[in-house]
C-alpha cells in the first residue's frame, strides 16, 4: 500500500505527539509512533500507557494501514526536511517502509500493529457519562504556566503530584502544592451548576504545555480518564485516584499586614542574596518595618559571609521579621515577574503569607501560599 | 583601606577573569580572585596554575592591598547589580571585606594574599628575549573558529592537545589535528624573517575565545610561556613543550578530482542521514560520478533501516565511492557554513581528502584535511 503527504503537515502532526513517546522505557516499542491510516485519515499515536497522545490528518491512500515507526528516526529525518511532498510505500515482505522524495529515499523498518500495547480509548463527544466542558487557550495556558511549577516531585502522596481542576458554581479552581507553597487560580468565567473535581496528572499537563496553541480545549472527563481535545492532537490520560488534600483549610483568612512590591526587582535581590548562603534551605530574612527602610539579608553561619538589600515596596501592619526558603521564593517570584505590582498579606512570622496580584483581570483570582522557615532555624 | 569602583567597570573586568578561574579543583584557593592594588590600579588575577589571566582597572584607593576573594560569590553579585558605585572596605580584624552602595551591604570574607599560590610573571614588552607580535581580533577569532575544534581530546601525545602557532616568512599558520583530521589556516599578512614555532595549549585558547574582541592582540612568546595582550587583560599560559607532528608530510599534493558543493546544504543531508545509523561511526558514503547525481548514503546493519539523499553540486574526476566519519564531517562542514561553496579535493578513497573554500580573502589559505574510512568496513 502507499500514500502521500506533504511533509511540513506530516512534520507538525509528528511534533505534536512527539512529546508523549517516552525515551527511556524498558517496554521498546513505546518508544514508536502507532500509524492508523483509515479512509484516509493518518491517526498518529504515541503513549507511555499512563497517557497517550493523538494527531489526525489527512493524507491520499490507496488502502488502509497500521504500523509501528521509530518515532525518534521518522521525527529527526521529517523535521529537517524542505516543504516537499513525500511517498510512502509499505514493502510488507521485507517489513520496511520507503520514503521516497525528490531528493531522497529512505527506507525505515516497522512492527507490526499487534505488537502495540492498547491504546486507550479516547472518550467520544457523545457520551453522556462524560462531563465535558471547554476552556480557551490563554486561559489554560496562563493556569499551567501558573501552578505546575508548585506540583509535588515527591510520591508518597500521589494526589500532589497533580493538579487539581475543581468545578464549582464559583467557576473553575486549579490548586497545586507540594506542602511548602500552595496555588489556587479560579476562573470565574467557567461556572458549573454540578460541583466536580479531578486530580490531572502533571505528566499530561507538562504535555498540554506543550502542544497548546491559542484556540479551544475541549476537556473530557470520566471517572478514571482525562482528555484534552485541541484542534489537531488529542491527549488522554489516567486521572490520579487519590482524594486531593483540603486545601481551604490551608488558607489563613486574617492576614491583615500588607506588603507590596514589585516582583521582579524584589526577585533579582534575593537571586542575588542567596549566592553568599552555603545552606541548601537558602534562608533569607525579611525586616518588615511600616516606617523606614524594608530589608532583606541572608547569612552564611560557615564562612561568615553576610548580604543585605534594601527592598522598594510599602508596608502596612505591625513590625516584623519574617523569613522564607529562597528556593521558593525565586520560584514563585519568578512564575509572578509579568505582574507589576504584588501584595503579601501576612500576620504572624510562623503562619502562612499569601501573595496576590494588587490588580488582576476579571474572572480571575489567583493566590500563592507560601509557608515561611523558622526564624530561629 | 577601602576603595571605590564603578559596578559596571568592576564586572567587566571580572567577567574576563572569571573564565581562568577552576571551578572544581582540589586546590580550592584557586576558586578565587587574586586582589592586588597598587598605586590606584587594581589588578585582577585568575589562576589553575597552567595558565593565568589578569584584568586591570583604575580605582580610587586610599592605599594598596592584596587579598583573595571568593570568584563566583563576587562576580555573582557585581554581575547582576544596576550601574552604581560600589564601596569596598577592608575589615582587617574581620577578615571581611564590606560592599556598600545605596541599596544593599554585603560582608564577603578573604584570604590573605600570601596563601595564594604563585601567578606566573607576565612578560614585560620591553625584554628583548621575547618573540613578539601583533595580530588583528577578526583573525584571531576566525583562526580559533576553524581550528580549536580539530584539537585532540586524547593525552597521549600531548602535542596535539594545542594549537601550532607557526611563523615563517610565508606567514602565520595555525594548524590543529587530532589524528582524523587537520587543519591548516596560513595568514599571509603575519610574514616574519626568523621562523618560530610553538604549541599553544587548547585551555587558554578556549579562554582566549571568551574574552577576545575586534582589538589588536599582542602575543609574546618565551621558551616556555605564551601571553596574549588584550585592550583590558593579558592571558598567559604554559607552552606545550612537545615536538608538533610533521603535518606536512600528511596533505596529499596530488588530489587533482575536485567535488564542489555548498557546505550547509550538504550538512543537512549528513545530519538527516546518519540519524538511521546505530554504529557509533556513523559512515556516510559518498557516490561521486562526474555525470548523473551525487548521492550519499548510510545504512544501518542491524535494523536494516537506509537513508539516501542526492547532493547538489559538481563533480569533475574519475567516478569514485569514498565513506567518512559522519561525526567528524558534521564537524568540518559546521566550521565551514560561513561559506557558499567549497572545494573537496580527492584522488582514491583511502587517501585523504582536502577541503577549502573556492573564493578566499586575501592573505588567508584555510585547509581542512580529513581522513576517509575504509569502504568496506
Amino acid at each position: 500500500m502507499n500514500f502521500k503527504v506533504n511533509s511540513k503537515e506530516l512534520e507538525k502532526a509528528l511534533s505534536k505527539v512527539f512529546p508523549a513517546v517516552p525515551t527511556k522505557t524498558p517496554v521498546q516499542i513505546l518508544e514508536n509512533f502507532y500509524f492508523d491510516i483509515s479512509d484516509g485519515i493518518l491517526s498518529i499515536y504515541g503513549t507511555d500507557l499512563e497517557l497517550a497522545a493523538k494527531a489526525t490528518l489527512n493524507v491520499v491512500a490507496d488502502s488502509d494501514f497500521k504500523g509501528v515507526i521509530s518515532a525518534r528516526k521518522l521525527y529527526d529525518t521529517v523535521r529537517s526536511l524542505d516543504d516537499t511532498l513525500l511517498y510512502f510505500d509499505v514493502l510488507e515482505d521485507t517489513k520496511r517502509i520507503k520514503i521516497t522524495w525528490e531528493k531522497g529515499e529512505y527506507l525505515l523498518s516497522y512492527i507490526s500493529a499487534q505488537e502495540f500495547p492498547e491504546i486507550p480509548v479516547f472518550p467520544s463527544a457523545e457520551d453522556e457519562s462524560v462531563f465535558s466542558i471547554s476552556i480557551n487557550g490563554p486561559d489554560m495556558k496562563y493556569a499551567i504556566e501558573k501552578t505546575l511549577f508548585a506540583v509535588s516531585k515527591e510520591s508518597f502522596r500521589p494526589a500532589m503530584m497533580g493538579v487539581l481542576f475543581e468545578f464549582s458554581e464559583e467557576g473553575l479552581r486549579f490548586v497545586s502544592t507540594d506542602g511548602h507553597r500552595l496555588i489556587s487560580l479560579l476562573f470565574k468565567n467557567y461556572s458549573v451548576e454540578q460541583p466536580e473535581s479531578y486530580v490531572v496528572s502533571s505528566d499530561v499537563i507538562t504535555i498540554l504545555q506543550k502542544v497548546l496553541d491559542d484556540g479551544e480545549i475541549k476537556m473530557f472527563f470520566t471517572k478514571s480518564h482525562v482528555a484534552f481535545r485541541l484542534n489537531d492532537i488529542e491527549l488522554i490520560a489516567r486521572l490520579i485516584d487519590e482524594r486531593y488534600p483540603d486545601y481551604k483549610s490551608i488558607i489563613p483568612l486574617e492576614n491583615e499586614y500588607d506588603f507590596s512590591f514589585n516582583p521582579s526587582r524584589l526577585l533579582s535581590s534575593v537571586k542575588r542574596v542567596i549566592k553568599v548562603v552555603s545552606d541548601p534551605l537558602k534562608k533569607v530574612n525579611f525586616n518588615l518595618v511600616e516606617e523606614g527602610d524594608i530589608e532583606i539579608n541572608t547569612d552564611d553561619s560557615e564562612m561568615g559571609d553576610f548580604a543585605m538589600e534594601k527592598i522598594s515596596g510599602s508596608y502596612k501592619g505591625e513590625d516584623m521579621k519574617i523569613a522564607f526558603n529562597g528556593n521558593y521564593l525565586i520560584e514563585i517570584l519568578t512564575h509572578l515577574s509579568d505582574l507589576e505590582q504584588v501584595s503579601m498579606k501576612l500576620r504572624m512570622p510562623n503562619k502562612p503569607v499569601l501573595i496576590s496580584p494588587v490588580e488582576e483581570e476579571e474572572n480571575r483570582e489567583l493566590t500563592m501560599l507560601l509557608m515561611p522557615l523558622r526564624l530561629n532555624v
